[in-house]
């Protein structure tokens, strides 16, 4: 299935930039980056369960949110991109 | 239906910030700002059409993009939450 993860986290500060990497790391085993904070995995439902249990576990939950879009399987008529396409590096330096 | 729409902007500039007010101004006519550049926005085909031709016209398609996940009717059971419940004043100074 496909889910989409929507990461919300201050990237003002270099332990929100962190987080991001850490969760970005996470995310691009599934799937893709799509945005600088927006991924699109897909998973089975136990790869998912082990996905959100680290993501949650990386995440301040106080200052931070995740939510997470169940696009079914009809996803791909369900998307629609405008503007720069940009790649990103999970590795790197986030451009925030 | 329901349109989940992501912007991906350079919040580290003037003018990303900017462009991500306005973007919240006019997203936040017709739904919820979920996430600081994440909206939820109840639209007709008529309303959505308008939608995206002003938010298009705000960004700057070199440098930012706009994603659209047409969640359709059923979106409710489609989403969920985990983490801080931010609410966003889309005039205010945003977190970033």
């Amino acid at each position: 299935m496909m889910v989409l993860i929507t990461y919300d986290v201050n990237t003002t500060t270099e332990a929100g930039r962190k987080r991001l990497r850490l969760v970005a790391k996470q995310c691009v085993n599934y799937g893709q980056r799509v945005q600088n904070s927006v991924f699109e995995c897909l998973v089975d439902p136990a790869q998912f369960a082990q996905l959100r249990h680290r993501l949650e576990e990386i995440i301040d939950q106080e200052k931070d949110s995740l939510r997470y879009y169940y696009l079914g399987s009809n996803w791909k008529n369900r998307v629609e991109h405008v503007g720069a396409k940009s790649t990103f590096d999970p590795e790197g330096t986030l451009i925030v």
